[in-house]
């Protein structure tokens, strides 16, 4: 049995906490808010992030981030991606040599482009920074629903150590070297989830949202593969998966951001309405940023930017995506003659 | 303008027919059934198939095989997947040299392992054999929302042809040559969308759907490839984009035959309550054959195999595809070291 530092607890930190404690792992939890320690201490409950879900006496609870990160087998990185940077720079001093920190949060630094784990890395050069991802909404693995996920790492063998501390009979863990294509996969869905989410606020059908799914993950693809991810991680449950499991959601804030854009909010209203970060907002911006860098046309994540900081109507910006001159769906694939 | 014969009188057929008179074409529908012709024709609305859309005055309907076929432009086949070869069988002394025949259904037969397409041109081989697929509901396409969708042809010039012939500011047409994948892609999903609705019947949430539907899909397209299909159909809109769709569906009739029997029921009463052609059923059959015919592993295939017509329990089969030896997500990709 390990023992793991949690650090971080928001609704997915304290469902793998969670989960680990079930695993039979040591697990102390982080938090830098003193009320939410004291009340994870002492009702055993995340009763806003993670209601209904009983955490077992055993899970410790800390402020102190010396305490959550020194002699800790590992480290489970959850904070919101905003954070990320300054968490790991103040986690740094304790991190020893080698030591596994899995990032499960996504997102990516709208000032340098940098993917978490690469921000991560930076910050504690010492660090082994893995990824765990896939599509996995906190609130059903708080119930002990089945969820398949990916771990990335640098090495084949701290993904296996990593997978079998994680894996049990409802949590089934496949594991990949593409940490990039997984992290890319992972935030810039992020920006898809808000295009269905508007076109679902629209009133439009499964027959909308579907395509917008499948074409925003083939530019996403285009982008990530440019950029040195793996296609396969696209196409994969860090990608698509992901993607079908936040657009398919009521517990997904960037669809419901997305849904009351759709029902005519601004974007202030409606992430003042799911009070909670919504990546994919960011997200936008960073990859706006990259299509342009790496010269990757992205017509639904343009669209997106559009409504979300030009003031275009959601109606206009779908008919131009539906109006575009019609293309081989595959540039790749040649014809008969 | 054109004149098209769409030979089945279906939601998908009727639905169609409506978009090309919608787009200024001549349009005949044929049905086998008297009954539904003469509802059709006075009433203007298919009322069991697809009820509260409104078909307008200068659609034709007919009885006569012959009347629809002869002289038009092009056809529309739309009749279910086990009435394709003999429809087309009938079809074939009226079908001129070079017609172009567009299928819009989707299946496998079993005893030959054939697509729709490859038994409409073994059946008529004069014809020149399109197909159209895509998330598309018809009921959605019925009332006018955006919908995107391929169609695969021999030629790219065929390809174009039919393209400005169905496409408007609300249907975006892709365009493809690889028929083949498109076909495998739209009959080997309605078994993944078996698979979740098994798991939405049994109370599963999204993290389990999304990973059947992503694992689903890859397995799929493994099969696909090695039948000679492009990957890239599998990734897209005639793969992942029909799986979505129909996934998320409450119009799916595989997904809730699936969730009938993740509620407890046999396939032959979720086959009655649905009362409609569950074509995964029968896919389900072709799947297990191609897949010993091409040796390629289909885990969920095969559970849902086991389902259906060995009296496993959904429960089981879950558990066995969740506990199976973790793997890398994709064989292909390689660790740094």
């Amino acid at each position: 049995m390990a023992k793991a530092g949690v650090i971080g607890a928001g609704s997915w930190g304290t469902a793998l906490a969670l989960l680990l404690c079930g695993n039979g792992h040591e697990v102390t939890v982080w938090s830098i808010n003193e009320e939410e320690v004291k009340e994870l201490d002492t009702k055993r409950e995340h009763t806003s992030k993670l209601p209904g879900v009983k955490l077992p006496e055993e899970m410790k609870f800390t402020t102190d981030l010396q305490e959550a990160v020194c002699g800790k087998d590992f480290l489970v990185l959850a904070v919101p991606s905003p954070f990320t940077r300054q968490t790991a720079r103040k986690m740094a001093p304790y991190v020893k040599e080698g030591q596994v920190i899995v990032d499960v949060a996504k997102g990516i630094e709208e000032s340098t482009l940098m993917t978490l784990s690469q921000q991560i890395q930076q910050e504690i050069p010492q660090a082994d920074v893995a990824v765990l991802s896939g599509p996995s909404h906190a609130e059903e693995v708080g119930r002990g629903l089945p969820t398949t996920v990916v771990i990335g790492a640098k090495t084949e063998q701290t993904a296996e150590w990593l997978r079998n501390i994680f894996r049990n009979e409802v949590f089934r863990v496949y594991i990949s070297p593409d940490i990039l294509g997984m992290e890319l996969g992972g935030s810039l869905k992020n920006v898809i989830a808000l295009a269905a989410g508007i076109a679902d606020g629209m009133g439009y059908g499964d027959n909308t949202k579907a395509a917008l799914i499948t074409r925003g993950i083939a530019e996403i693809a285009r982008l990530g593969v440019a950029m040195g991810g793996a296609f396969e991680s696209f196409a994969g449950l860090t990608g698509i998966g992901d993607l079908i499991v936040t657009c398919a959601s009521v517990h997904s804030r960037n669809r419901k951001a997305g849904y009351l854009m759709g029902q005519g909010k601004t974007m202030q209203e409606a992430m003042d309405e799911v009070q909670m970060v919504v990546e994919g907002v960011y997200s936008t911006k960073a990859a706006v940023k990259l299509g342009e860098k790496y010269n990757i046309a992205l017509p639904i994540v343009n669209q997106v930017n559009a409504v979300l900081f030009e003031g275009k109507s959601p109606r206009e910006a779908v008919n131009e995506l539906m109006l575009r001159d019609g293309k081989p769906e595959h540039t790749a694939l040649t014809w008969q003659d």
